[in-house]
């Protein structure tokens, strides 16, 4: 197969993103499941909005690339709930890994561990790229809640401590989202969008 | 409003783009049509992949930033199916100007400038970037389509020099791509999947 073909196959199996539906809710589309495609692009969206709140400077590229590639993994291992228990996110975190074989694995060699290389880094959450990156993740889901009635908190009795922890990259990333964050985890807990722990 | 208010709006904004669906059919999820925005985050992708056949250095985080907000028009423009009649295409481009206004516009000024500015750019199509980027906005549904027994060509009876037209940056800007293009046209004529004109 020729390094075309690879990278078309790849392409192609991406569709099934489009297939792989989360626990947010979309509110201006009769508050239907949210998929992980359309997620991935909401996401990669805020970084260059948001980048000027990070206190050292990003490289904007692998921030977008990261948000555009680091749900791709749930085409085999399926979305798992930030808030679900630890044990379930262990067991997931072995089929991702198997998942990110596979599914980079369609590309030609260097591509493949190109990708696998800035997945690994966001998941790992150390750099400061990987750790911009996740907290645009998990700041999105917060907004989406924030409005729509508490969204997809409200469903699964999410705790004040375990949002505020969620997001914790924030706090010396990006001190002003932080400061954000605090003042709208305190409003969910007056709606009673949030359980206070 | 403060400049972080203007963007946590926009953001919210952005959701609506998940409920502008287009012609294209998502065979992965029972072949029920695509949205805008998962559209955006699958064509972004393609720039990462493919940059490699284009024939000079393109920038790749503004051929990236272009395809994620290439679509955000069509929230109140709605989209075109691509080889629409000329007189509606003229229609929708007034549309979409009087979006990118106000939809851009919701941002901090200088972002807003700067997010229109790159629109503007990818709509002109004449800079490397931007012909790039609409080549890969172009050569996405034409995988989709090969790889769904002809998709929305079969549905609205496009033409081949429609196809070839739609993806003729390809032709001096990644001549492997393009030469790609044409193998797959005529596997598709022979399929019946477009017609011979």
């Amino acid at each position: 197969m020729t390094a075309l073909e690879q990278q078309l196959n790849f392409i192609i199996e991406l569709d099934k993103l489009k297939s792989i539906y989360r626990q947010a809710l979309i509110k201006s589309d009769h508050n239907r499941f949210e998929n992980s495609a359309e997620h991935s692009w909401h996401a990669a969206m805020l970084a260059p909005i948001l980048q000027q709140y990070a206190i050292a400077e990003i490289n904007i590229s692998r921030v977008m690339t990261m948000l555009l590639i680091h749900d791709i993994v749930e085409i085999d291992a399926g979305d798992m709930f930030a808030f679900a228990d630890n044990n379930a996110l262990l067991v997931q975190t072995e089929k991702e890994m198997a998942a990110a074989k596979r599914i980079f694995g369609l590309l030609p060699e260097s591509q493949a561990s190109s990708f696998m290389q800035l997945w690994s880094e966001f998941e790992l959450a150390q750099t400061l790229d990987a750790k911009f990156a996740n907290a645009m993740d998990c700041l999105l889901p917060l907004l989406q809640n924030m409005n729509n009635s508490g969204g997809s908190w409200a469903r699964h009795t999410v705790t004040k401590s375990q949002v505020l922890k969620r997001n914790q990259h924030l706090e010396h990333l990006a001190p002003k989202l932080w400061q954000y964050v605090n003042t709208q985890v305190t409003v969910a807990l007056q709606k009673g969008w949030l359980i206070d722990d």
